[in-house]
């Protein structure tokens, strides 16, 4: 069960071109996105109405693309224009449509109910733009065999700096920081502070800092659309975070996780940075390297871990402190579940349920304790 | 389900032979397909009643064949001939036997009530032997990732030709053709003529014909064993489908499905034809070529189907007119399914059913119409 | 559902060293076993009881794990010692421990009730260890796509020696040797003897040995633990099994079955052999050369018959006299496996069943008879 009234990353702007269709299977279900030749973006449940061929597999026609098994055509609204052979059109043959929006080089769709997708409410991602202070790593795209819940709660959770990323972006000293967690609405910001201790292996290797810094990492995780901002920087020990040291270590990192299935994800991520070595050749790319390997290590972890919670039906879990956020979390993504569970019956109204699919409560992969 | 009593095409003729073993699952059901020293061709279950074994791992000795696990030995009818060590052989030692004929360069078997088989049922596949007015192109076997129904479904709506194969063996100018159907006896005859168009694209290269042509197909759809048999002419236009032009391409066609599983289908097929353009060596062959790449487009669609089907469960199909034919086979069919699971019900008479299996309804993938 | 209070093969002595971590699942269960700087030996369960990840990605500290995700610490009975940033530890947190015992260059684990666990009763395999009459065969592990059961079958039923083995290590003279089978406590003793035929192809081979032979083959089959123990002696026609004919065979073999889950299996064997061609070079390397091939002969056989079985759910074997011995043991097992139920559910008394686990009757892979 997904949170479906929210804004998700869908791909890349780069990912969706015109000379062929994109299909992307996100909360459930097959999308079909494509690009038209004004550049502009639009996506489709990709399946035929008629019968089930994946318009995929067919060809665009300025902003209609045709289903290229019997040859119907559709327009962008989903709207059946063509059968062939055919003069009067049943209006039953349509297929679903759903929001799109290009912004900050992401493509952002709305698999909810249309009449609530506001882009206002898209989440911020202007680092992806080049600016003055800042270069924009854009990062790329990461295919996970876990639930994205299972990768929220690493996120919610960087006690794992210390040992997943030992060798990357974290250090041991991580060990037991313990972190400030502060509840907004229907998201959390985190405050991860270390102070006084040796500086992480990847900036070790690209910046010009000295051995021994402080790292600020703030961050906020958006429940809905599954966002995750951060902004962090390493210091000189003792320097503090506001310091005009042109060695400081400023990044602006963004996740975003699309569920694909209840058990797999799709995973974007960014990391924009200040220009803290401009003597190092290539520091976007190097930065993204070392970046691209630590979430390695994470999906190494995290899909190893659910492969053993699918295979320990009933086990539970014994929650610690660290584990705070990610409860909170767990918590508030239920409410908002069963919220939107209320909110879809009412809309349904007497429409009679899909079959297969008996009333549900609402539910996340749980979080058991002892 | 399947419909049992009826004859299937279970193997060409070529793929049995005396040096090995030939098993293969029809219907459901794994089957032992061998030839013995004087070429006759027996099939039974590939099962050993001992052990469960297969007896595909066997050895064929004369017109038995020993299981290869505890030696046990079988003759064509299924009878335990042999236990080594033993003098009295049980009489439940037998494994299933089923009725299988070669004709034509097919073996063709009924999986159903023995007592019903009548080889003089078995469809008209003569245009497998060379003649003097035509020559025997016999194709090949494709293997199906797809329900048997949606590739009948496939073979009862031509207008995919215009889509599908348009690069091959249809053209564009097929887009709304209308065709005629007509039902038969467990059968439908559809003719599909398509005036005054461009020449198919395998026909502009493998003959003689101008480039504007009339196409007459016509094609009978047998329910009973899923057999396909269509002729058909091209011919330039206006000259009608008697010509004695020898440019005229004239083709046989033949097309079996035999299911697998209710999710996997045998497919084969043949193209014999007339000696439309003598001076190209290979005819044959180039034919069989074309053809072969025009019926991977149509796998390649039809797999992608079904696995969209499967991921939509209780999602509806819209028809369209063009749907005609396909739906009145699947009435047929449905009929056809309930008649026998009557007579399987009344033939077990107190018979407890198997485990697992309760009773069923005749059913045959859904046609969903909104 | 497996007969968990019994000793059974984990791994070879050398597949667990002090550089890595072992992992294996045995009886449903991942095992993490692990040598620690003394070299002993430590089985916990291999999930973290705080999220779940695998403990075997984690890393050795002493006698101690530590789970690499959060940091936290076990000791080689399972209890958490440390968690990063935390001064009390939940007594929740703790991993189940296995008692594992290591004897004769094997690691025996008890899955069942600790309490239970006597190290006193794991079976004898001194074979391993050198010896002044014999040459200890180590041979290998084999993982096996089929139940423990139908492995088992295969052991007590020698008549397939004559078929599946017939140009290794079994000949097809011995088609129809009826053994002796005599029930003992929780096992089974089988005495086979062929007598006056041509030598087994291995023997020929290797040996010194006439071409017609004697062989006797006396093997327990223990139902606790999957255990097969072998004494078998190879001598010129006519000698009697206590020659001292220095080119008589005599082989120690022994097989242990160690579920992994109802569907696969652990394989461990070994070949132990008297110095019956001391001019031979390696000829324990060749020996055991020669039974892995036949081993792999049976794999094949047992895991096709194992595919047949699941493909015919409710279909009913036909028994024949040879089966005596393993009907025997399915009942002996049956009985066992209904006795530790009971047990396990006194022992659990008013605990709640685990969520998904109906009470369920003591059963084993099914021996039908028709």
């Amino acid at each position: 069960m997904f949170l479906k009234n929210a804004w998700y990353v869908a791909a890349w702007d780069t990912e969706v071109t015109q000379q062929a269709l994109f299909t992307r299977k996100i909360l459930g279900v097959q999308v079909l996105i494509y690009r038209d030749d004004e550049g502009c973006v639009s996506a489709l449940e990709d399946r035929c109405c008629h019968r089930f061929a994946p318009l995929s597999r067919g060809q665009r026609e300025g902003q209609n693309v045709r289903c290229m098994y019997h040859g119907l055509v559709f327009d962008a609204s989903g709207r059946c224009v063509e059968v062939p052979g055919q003069d009067r059109i049943n209006e039953k043959l349509c297929v679903r449509s759903f929001p799109i929006v290009e912004k900050d080089h992401l493509l952002w769709i709305w698999m909810g109910d249309p009449d609530k997708a506001d882009a206002s409410e898209i989440h911020d991602a202007h680092w992806h733009n080049e600016g003055r202070d800042w270069k924009a790593g854009r990062g790329g795209y990461i295919h996970y065999q876990s639930a994205a819940q299972l990768i929220a709660d690493n996120l919610l959770d960087f006690s794992h700096l210390a040992f997943v990323h030992q060798n990357t972006i974290g250090t041991r000293a991580q060990a037991g920081v313990k972190p400030q967690v502060e509840r907004l609405e229907n998201a959390m910001r985190i405050t991860y502070i270390t102070r006084n201790t040796p500086i992480a292996p990847f900036a070790r290797v690209l910046s010009l800092l000295p051995e021994v810094t402080d790292r600020y990492q703030v961050y906020t995780w958006n429940i809905k659309g599954c966002y995750f901002a951060q902004d962090s920087v390493i210091t000189a020990a003792g320097d503090g975070p506001e310091t005009t040291d042109p060695r400081a270590l400023r990044l602006h990192a963004m996740i975003a996780l699309t569920p694909e299935t209840e058990d797999t994800c799709h995973y974007f991520w960014s990391s924009a940075h200040s220009d803290f070595n401009p003597g190092l050749d290539g520091v976007t790319e190097k930065l993204i390297a070392h970046t691209a390997k630590a979430f390695q290590e994470d999906r190494d972890m995290i899909e190893a871990q659910q492969r053993v919670i699918k295979e320990s039906p009933g086990a539970a879990m014994v929650a610690i402190p660290a584990d705070a956020a990610l409860m909170q979390v767990r918590w508030m993504l239920d409410k908002l579940l069963a919220e939107e569970a209320a909110q879809e019956a009412l809309r349904k109204g007497v429409e009679s349920a899909p079959p297969g699919a008996p009333p549900q409560a609402a539910r996340t992969v749980p979080l058991h304790t002892a």
